[in-house]
C-alpha cells in the first residue's frame, strides 16, 4: 500500500508494497527488494521505501514534487517503528543508504550513497551500539566523503590527496591500518574540504542530507554521460529513475553479528547443498576482501545454530522462488539475520547441467525450464580435457583460445618432426608462427597447437576445431625460432623437446606439468540431452572426414554427417605427393587437350586418379560403415588448386634433381614449378575451387562420384543403398550444377543401374542465394557453407580479418561479435532467408542444412531455426551443444 | 490463298500467299520471301511455294500427309504457268532449291539442295539455254552430291575423294578448273557412289527427288544435332519445321544476264546513294568467291541502263519497307532482274549513326525508330582513333581487344622507360608480360600498352579502359625479355625502340605504320546524342580522377562526376614514395597507439598527411573547376594496403643502405620491410580496404575530408558551394558508416561552419545490399560499385578469373558473358534490386547511381533503368555510348 494514500499519485512506495512486476514505477532496485521481501517476509530484509520513476519525471518538468517531503517523511517514522531506531537520534541513530533504481540497467547514473543520517551528533550512540569507535568514524569520514563528490560534486582527487596525506602521518599503507584519532583528523579535513567546494557546511540534519540525496539521483539522470549510453541504446529520457532508501544493517555489532555469501548449491559441481563463506563480527566487504580468513557454513551452524537454520530456510525458500540457484548476501546484526541480496548465481557448466535436471525432479521448474537454464556455449567446458581446477600452475603467457580443450607434451617446431614423433607414440604440442596446409599432417599427430600468429579464425584454429584439438592462437610473446628449435616465452627459454601445457579454453600456456581431467557425457549430461532431442526441431549432423571423427559423432548425438570433406581425405604424407602429381599432370593434360594433344600427362593424370579412386574408395566405406545407415553428405574437392601445388612444394625438388645432374627430373621440376606458377591467385578464396576446379579439370570428380557409389555399393552388400547424398561445392551459377549434375549421374548410374544417389549442392556465394529457385531445380537438397558465404557477403577473408582490423571492429564497438563465430544476420542471414524461400518455393520441401562453423554456434543455431533450416552440422564435439541450442531455440520461437 | 482450297488445312501455300506474320506456319525462309513478294511483286521475286509446319508435325505423327503429293503437285504447276518452264522439261527445264525454314532459327537441320529436277535428260536442255554446257554439267554434280549427300546420307569424304582424284587426273588445282569432260566423268562416279550408297539408282524423275527432298527436310526437324539444340535452348519439338520451293534463277546465261550485291546505302559512311558490286554473266556466288573482279552500279547502269533504274526501285522500296539499309542480293536472267534476298545491312557505327539521322529526316522512321537502329555497344569505334580501313597491313600477332582505338610508337618494356621516354614527347607503347599497380605511371606516359597475358578483366585492361589507352591483352604469342628489351612474336623480332602498332578493338599488332584516323563527334552523332537525351530517364556521368578527364567528360556530355577515385591521385612517381612513407608511419603510429605510445612515428605520419593535403587540395580544386558546378563524388581512399608498400618496394632501399653502409637507414629499411610483410593479405580483395583502412589507420580520412571542404571553400570563392559529395567505399556494417559520417561532419563544420557537404558509400558489398535501409539512415546517396559486388556475390576474383576458368565457362555456355562486361541478372542484379528497394523504403527519393564498370555497358544500362537507378557513371569515352544506351533503355522499358 502506498505510503500516502490520500493523494491519487504516491511518489513513495514502502519496499512491502512493491512487487517485481513494478520495474517501470520503483526501478529495478526497488522492485527486486520487494519481491525478495514478498518471499522472505518483512522481518528478513532491511526495510525501506522507494521514491518512484513518477517522481523524478516530474521533478525534471516541474521541480520537486509537491508532497514528496511529506511522504518521504511518513515512510521514515514507519521505518522507525519497523526498526525500532531513529533517523538522526543520537543514541539508536537509524542509517540509511540511497540508491538509484532505473527501470533498466543504465551506467553512468548516481549510484550509490551510504551512511545517510550519521550526522555528528549521532556518532557516539554509532560508536556505542557497535562497540567500534573506529568504525563509528569510518562510517562518518564515508559519509562526507560520498556525499560530497556524489551529492555536490566536489572533486575526488582532493579528498584521496587527503587521505593519502593521513596514511602519511600516521605512517601506515593502507586505509584500514588508520586508527580512531586518525579517523577523526581525516573527518575534520573532509568537511573542510565540503565547505571550500560548496561554500557551505555540511548540512548535519539527516533529513536534509536524505533530500539532497534524493535529488540528486534525478538530476544524475539527465547527466552527459547517462544521456549518451540511452543515445546509443535508443533507451527514451522519459523514463526516469527511482530512488531506493534501504535501512542499513551492521554485521559489526560484536559477537551476535557478522556477514556472509551463501550458494544455494555447489556453483562447481552442482551437488544439492548451499555452500557459502562466513566472518564473525565483520561487515560484507570484508568478507569480500579477503583480509581475514573465512569461516564455512559449518562453523556458522557451531556458532549460532538458529540462525544458521533461518538462513537454510531462506536460501530454500528463494531458490524455489526464484528456480535457480542463488547467490545470496546477508548480514547477522545483533542475533538477527538480514538477506541483503539475492541473484542467480554464476556456476560451472558441470553445476548448471546438474541443477537443470536435479531442479525439475525437485519440481522446481519443467524440463523446458530445465534447458532454459543451460547457456549452450558454457557446455564447451565439459567436451574436452582440462587442466586440473586445484592445481595452481605458472602461467607463462596467453593468447586466443582457438579450440577447447587442454593438451600436454613435448615442443616440436615442424609438422614433420610432429608426425615422426607422433608415430612413436610421443604426446607432442606443435608450436609454429603460423600454420598452413603443409602442415594438417603435423595436427593428426599432435596432442595440441600453439600459434604466436592468427586469431579464432586463423588456419590454425579451424583446422584444429575441426579436428578437435586444442589450440592457442595468436600468443604473440612467444617468440619461435624453427632453425634452432628455440621457443622463447619472456624471459623463460625452452626447446624443442621441453614440455607444457596449453589450455585451448582459456589460452592459457604454462610448463608446469599439471593434472588434465578428462572429459564425460555424464548421467545428467545424458539427461538434458535427451531431454532436448524431445524438444528440438532442428536435426543436428557432423561434419566429419574419418571413420574415426563418424563414431565419434555417432556417439556424441550425430544424426548423420552433413559435410565430409573429401580434400582433408588427401592429407597425411603418403597421399599428399600422390595428389600433386596428379593436379600437376590434370593441369598439363587440360592444356594438351586445349591444344589438340594427347598424351603422357593424359596417361599420367588417369594413372593418378586410378589410385586415388582406390583410397578414396575404402575411406568412404569405412566412413559409411562407422554411421549404420545415418546420412552421409560427401562434398567433392574443395581446395584452391594451389594449397596443393604451391611452387615452393617443387623447389626442393628442383635442388635435389640438379644435385644428382639428372637433366631430365630437372627440366620435368621446372616444368611443374612453372606450372604451380601459373596457377598461383591473387584471391584464392575467390578463386578456381570447388565446382570450378570440378569443370576446369575433368576426370577428378568423375573419380570421386564413382569411387562413392561403388562404396555404396559394397557397404549395401546387396541390401539398402546407404543414405549417401553427393554435395557439389561453391555454385555460382545455375548452369555450373546442370552440368555436373549431368555428370553425376551418368557416373552413378554406371555403377548402380537403375538405383540412384541424391545430389545437391553448397550454397556458399550471395548469387546463389538469389538464384535459388533456379539452382533448386537440379538440387536434391541445399547445404548452407555459411563460412564462405560471410567471407563473400561481407568482402572479408577470414584469413586477414582477424589480424587485420576485425579486433578494433570489435573493440570499437562496429560489429559485436566476429561474424564467423555468430552469423550477421541482416546481411549472412539475410541472404540464407532468400535462398530458404526461394529454394522451397521452386521445390517444396527441399531439404536444406548448415555446414559452416556457426552450425554449432548456440546464437546462430537460434537464427536458423527461424529461418526454417532443416538441420545443422558441426565438429563432432559441439554436437551436444547443438541439441542444446537447437531445443532452446525450438523454445524461444 | 492457299494452293488447295478444298481443304479445310492447306499442307502448300504459294509465296504469294503468305507474309511475314506467317512464321509459325511458313517459317522463316517462307515467310521472309512473301513479305519480300509484297514489297516488290510477284514479277521480280523468283516465284515458289511452301510446305507448311503442320505438314511437317502431322508428318512426324503420322506419316506423310494425305493429299501433300497432290498440293505440291498443283503448286508446281503454277509455277511452270508463271515461270514458263516446266518441271523436267528437256528443252526449258525448271529447277528449284528446297530449303528448311524453322519458325525459329535452329542449326543442326537439313539446310538447302539446290538444281532438284536437273535430271540427266534435262542437262542438254540447261547447256543450251546457258550457252554453257560446263555449268550445266556442273550443275548435275552438284545435285547428284547434295542429294546424295543431305537427302540420302551418303558419306561426304567418298565425293570429296572422287572430286580429288578427278582434280588429279585433270592435273588442276580447283574445282572450277575442271572442264566440261571432266565433269561429265565425275558426275558419273557421283551416281556410282549413289549407288554404292542407297542401292538404288539415282531418281531421275524431278517429282520424286522433290518428295525425297521435303521428307528429308522434315526428318531433319529430329535429328540428334537439332534436338539437342532444342533443348538446350527450350524449343519447343511440337514447331516443325516449313520447306520452302523456289525457282532457280541463273545470272550466267549470257550477255543479258549478271549477278550481284547491293546496299541501299554506303555501309561505311552511311552516305544515302546505293552501292554495290555486278558481275555480268556470272551466278552470286562468282560475286562472293572474288575471283573476278566485279563491276560497280554505274557499269550496270551503262550496259543495262533499265535493269539499274528497276534496281534502284527495288531497293528504294525495300530500304523504305524495312525501314532500315538493306543488304541485297540479286540476279539477271536473260534481261530480266530478280531480287533473291535483302536483309538489314551490316554497317560501321558511322553509318549506323548517319542513316539514323538521315532516315528519320526522310520520315522512314520516328526519332526513336532512330534510337533504335543504333547498337550502342557499336558506338565504341566511333571514340576511339582507328588503323586507316583502307590501308593494308601485315598482322603480326592477335590478342585480346581489352582497351578500343588504335596506336602505334616505340616499343618500351618498362613503365619507367616509357615514364622517360614519354616525357621527352616521345610516342611509346608499353610492351609488358603484365601490368601491376607498380606501371601504372607507364600508362599515363604510353600510347598503348600491350601485354602477353591477362584478358577484359587483367589489371591493364581495366586501368587502361579507365585512361582511355588502347590496349590488348593476353597476346600469348609475344615473347618479351625485359632484360635485353627483345620483343619476339612469332618468326619475327623486334627491339626496344622498334615501332608497332595496336589496335585495341579487334586485338591486332602489326609493325607496318599505318595510318591511325582520329575519332570525331560529328554532327549526325551530336544530333543522335541530343535526341537520346530528350529520351533517356537515366542520368549520365563520368568516372574522372583529374581535371583533364573531366573536361574531356563534360565534353562528351557527362552531367557531372559520378566516381573520383583518389588512390588514383596518389599514383605518380613524385607522390608514390611520399604515398609510401605516410602509410608506413602511419601504421607504425597505430601500433606505438595500441602500445600506449606516441612518437616519431606519429610525427612523421603528421607531417606526410599535411604534405599530402596540399597535393589533394589543389586537385580537388582544378577537379572541381572544371566541372563547372556540375555534382561530383569523391571516394575516399580504398586501395589494398599492400599496393603502396608491399615489401619488394623496400627490399632496393635495403640494398643502397647496405651498400652505403648506413647503419641506421639499414635498420629503418628492415623496419618498413618488416611492417610491409605484417600488411600482406591472402586474400587483398576482401582485405583491409575501403572504410576499413579509414577506421583502421585514422587520420587519413580525416585528411581527405579536410582537403575536399577547403577545396570547396576555394572554389566557391564566397559564392555557392559546388556541388560536390564524400562518398565512402566498401561499407560492410551499418555501423562503419554511421562512425566515418559523423568524423565526416565533424570535419567539413570545421572547415564550412554551417555549411555542409553531401555524404554517400559505395554499395558494393552482399550485406551492404541486404541492410541497405539500416545503411540508408546515415547517407545522403548510394553508389553501386558493381565490380566489387560481381567480385564478392559470384565469389569471382576478377584479377584470377579471366586466366583461370571463367574463359572456358564462356566457351561452354555455363555463362553467356563475363560477369565483369555485363552485370548478371540474377544474383548482383538481384541484389542491387534489394538494395534499391530497401534504401528508398528507408529514404524515399535517396539518390542512387552506379559507378562499375557495368556503368558503361548497355545491357547493364538497361538492367539498371528498370531497377530504377537514377544515374550511371563510366569512363569519359563511354558518355555517350551511355547516353544512347539509356535513351534505348528508357524506350524499351
Amino acid at each position: 500500500m502506498p505510503a500516502a494514500t490520500d493523494t491519487t499519485r504516491a511518489w513513495v512506495y514502502d519496499l512491502n508494497d512493491g512487487s517485481a512486476e513494478m520495474r517501470a514505477l520503483l526501478g529495478n532496485k526497488g522492485a527486486n527488494l520487494a519481491e525478495m521481501i514478498h518471499v522472505l517476509g518483512s522481518e528478513t530484509v532491511p526495510g525501506g521505501f522507494t521514491v518512484t520513476t513518477e517522481a523524478c519525471v516530474e521533478y525534471m518538468s516541474n521541480g520537486p514534487p509537491p508532497g514528496l517531503d511529506g511522504e518521504i517523511d511518513a515512510a521514515l517514522a514507519a521505518l522507525e517503528e519497523q526498526s525500532g531506531l531513529g533517523f538522526g537520534d543520537p543514541a539508536d541513530p537509524l542509517l540509511v543508504s540511497v540508491r538509484s533504481g532505473a527501470p533498466v540497467s543504465m551506467p553512468g547514473m548516481l549510484d550509490t550513497v551510504l551512511n545517510l543520517g550519521l550526522s555528528e551528533a549521532c556518532i557516539d550512540g554509532l560508536a556505542r551500539r557497535s562497540g567500534n569507535p573506529r568504525f563509528a568514524w569510518d562510517s562518518r569520514r564515508r559519509l562526507v566523503q560520498m556525499f560530497s563528490e556524489v551529492v555536490r560534486g566536489a572533486p575526488a582527487d582532493a579528498f584521496e590527496q587527503a587521505l593519502s596525506e593521513s596514511r602519511r602521518e600516521a605512517g601506515v599503507a593502507f586505509d584500514h591500518e588508520l586508527g580512531e584519532a586518525a579517523l577523526r583528523a581525516l573527518t575534520a579535513r573532509f568537511l573542510g574540504l565540503y565547505e571550500e567546494h560548496t561554500g557551505e557546511s555540511f548540512p548535519e540534519d539527516p533529513r536534509v542530507q536524505l533530500r539532497q540525496a534524493v535529488l540528486a539521483v534525478f538530476d544524475s539522470w539527465n547527466n552527459e554521460r547517462a544521456a549518451t549510453y540511452r543515445r546509443l541504446n535508443g533507451i527514451s529520457a522519459d523514463l526516469g529513475t527511482a530512488v531506493t532508501v534501504q535501512r542499513m544493517v551492521f554485521g559489526n555489532m560484536g559477537e551476535h553479528s557478522g556477514s556472509g555469501v551463501a550458494f544455494t548449491r555447489d556453483p562447481t559441481t552442482g551437488e544439492p547443498r548451499p555452500d557459502g563463506d562466513f566472518l564473525l563480527d565483520a561487515q560484507g566487504e570484508d568478507v569480500v576482501a579477503g583480509v581475514r580468513n573465512t569461516e564455512t557454513l559449518d562453523d556458522l551452524e557451531r556458532r549460532m545454530p538458529a540462525i544458521h537454520a533461518a538462513l537454510l530456510d531462506a536460501l530454500a525458500a528463494l531458490e524455489r522462488h526464484y528456480g535457480d540457484i542463488q547467490d545470496v548476501e546477508y548480514t547477522i546484526e545483533d542475533g538477527r539475520l538480514y538477506i541483503l541480496q539475492t541473484r542467480n548465481a554464476k556456476r560451472h557448466a558441470r553445476a548448471a547441467v546438474r541443477f537443470a535436471v536435479d531442479g525439475h525432479r525437485e519440481g522446481l521448474f519443467s524440463r523446458e525450464g530445465a534447458l532454459e537454464r543451460i547457456e549452450p556455449s558454457s557446455l564447451v567446458a565439459l567436451m574436452h580435457p582440462a587442466f586440473d581446477p586445484s592445481a595452481e600452475i605458472e602461467v607463462l603467457t596467453r593468447g586466443v583460445g582457438a579450440s577447447p580443450g587442454a593438451a600436454k607434451g613435448a615442443i616440436v617446431v615442424s609438422a614433420d618432426e610432429a608426425v615422426e614423433r607422433g608415430e612413436q607414440g610421443e604426446d607432442v604440442i606443435l608450436v609454429r608462427p603460423f600454420t598452413s596446409a603443409d602442415d594438417v599432417g603435423g595436427f593428426h599427430a599432435a596432442r595440441g597447437i600453439l600459434t604466436s600468429q592468427g586469431g579464432k579464425s586463423s588456419h590454425a584454429a579451424i583446422v584444429a576445431r575441426g579436428m578437435g584439438r586444442p589450440c592457442i592462437c595468436g600468443a604473440s610473446e612467444v617468440l619461435i625460432d624453427p632453425g634452432t628449435g628455440t621457443v622463447r616465452i619472456g624471459e623463460v627459454e625452452l626447446h624443442a623437446g621441453d614440455r607444457i601445457a596449453i589450455d585451448g579454453a582459456s589460452g592459457v600456456v604454462t610448463a608446469d606439468d599439471v593434472e588434465l581431467v578428462e572429459p564425460r557425457l555424464d548421467e545428467a549430461f545424458t539427461e538434458i540431452l535427451s531431454w532436448a532431442d524431445d524438444v528440438r526441431r532442428l536435426g543436428v549432423r557432423a561434419n566429419a572426414d574419418t571413420a574415426e571423427d563418424a563414431t565419434r559423432a555417432r556417439e556424441l548425438g550425430a544424426e548423420g554427417i552433413g559435410l565430409c570433406r573429401t580434400e582433408h581425405m588427401f592429407f597425411g604424407s603418403d597421399r599428399e605427393s600422390l595428389v600433386r602429381d596428379m593436379f600437376i599432370a590434370g593441369e598439363m593434360a587440360r592444356r594438351d587437350r586445349g591444344a589438340g594433344e594427347t598424351g603422357a600427362h593424359a596417361a599420367a593424370y588417369s594413372a593418378a586418379l586410378t589410385e586415388l579412386a582406390k583410397i578414396q574408395r575404402s575411406d568412404f566405406v569405412a566412413l559409411l560403415e562407422a554411421m549404420e545407415g545415418a546420412p552421409v553428405t560427401i562434398r567433392l574437392l574443395d581446395p584452391p588448386l594451389h594449397e596443393f601445388i604451391g611452387a615452393a612444394v617443387f623447389a626442393g625438388e628442383l635442388t635435389d634433381a640438379e644435385a644428382r645432374g639428372d637433366a631430365e627430373a630437372v627440366a620435368a621440376a621446372r616444368e611443374r614449378i612453372a606450372v604451380a606458377g601459373d596457377l598461383e591467385e591473387v584471391n584464392p578464396m575467390l578463386g578456381t575451387r570447388g565446382a570450378r576446379l570440378g569443370l576446369h579439370l575433368g576426370g577428378l570428380y568423375e573419380m570421386q562420384v564413382r569411387a562413392i557409389a561403388e562404396a555404396a555399393l559394397e557397404v549395401a552388400g546387396g541390401g539398402e543403398l546407404p543414405d549417401v547424398e553427393v554435395m557439389i561445392p561453391l555454385v555460382a551459377f545455375p548452369n555450373e550444377l546442370s552440368t555436373l549434375r549431368t555428370m553425376v549421374e551418368a557416373t552413378v548410374a554406371d555403377v548402380l543401374g537403375p538405383r540412384s544417389l541424391s545430389v545437391g549442392t553448397m550454397i556458399e556465394l550471395p548469387a546463389a542465394c538469389l538464384a535459388a529457385d533456379r539452382i533448386a531445380a537440379n538440387a536434391d537438397f541445399f547445404s548452407f557453407g555459411t563460412n564462405d558465404l560471410t567471407q563473400t557477403a561481407l568482402g572479408l577473408s577470414r584469413d586477414d580479418a582477424e589480424r587485420g582490423f576485425l579486433p578494433g571492429y570489435i573493440e570499437h564497438g562496429i560489429v559485436e561479435r566476429s561474424p564467423f563465430e555468430t552469423i550477421d544476420v541482416i546481411g549472412v542471414g539475410g541472404l540464407v532467408a532468400i535462398a530458404v524461400e526461394r529454394g522451397r518455393k521452386a521445390k517444396p520441401g527441399l531439404s536444406m542444412g548448415v555446414c559452416g562453423e556457426h552450425g554449432g554456434d548456440p546464437d546462430s543455431i537460434a537464427f536458423f531455426d527461424g529461418a526454417g533450416i532443416d538441420y545443422v552440422s558441426c565438429s563432432p564435439f559441439r554436437v551436444p551443444i547443438a541439441r542444446v541450442a537447437a531445443a532452446r531455440a525450438a523454445l524461444s520461437g
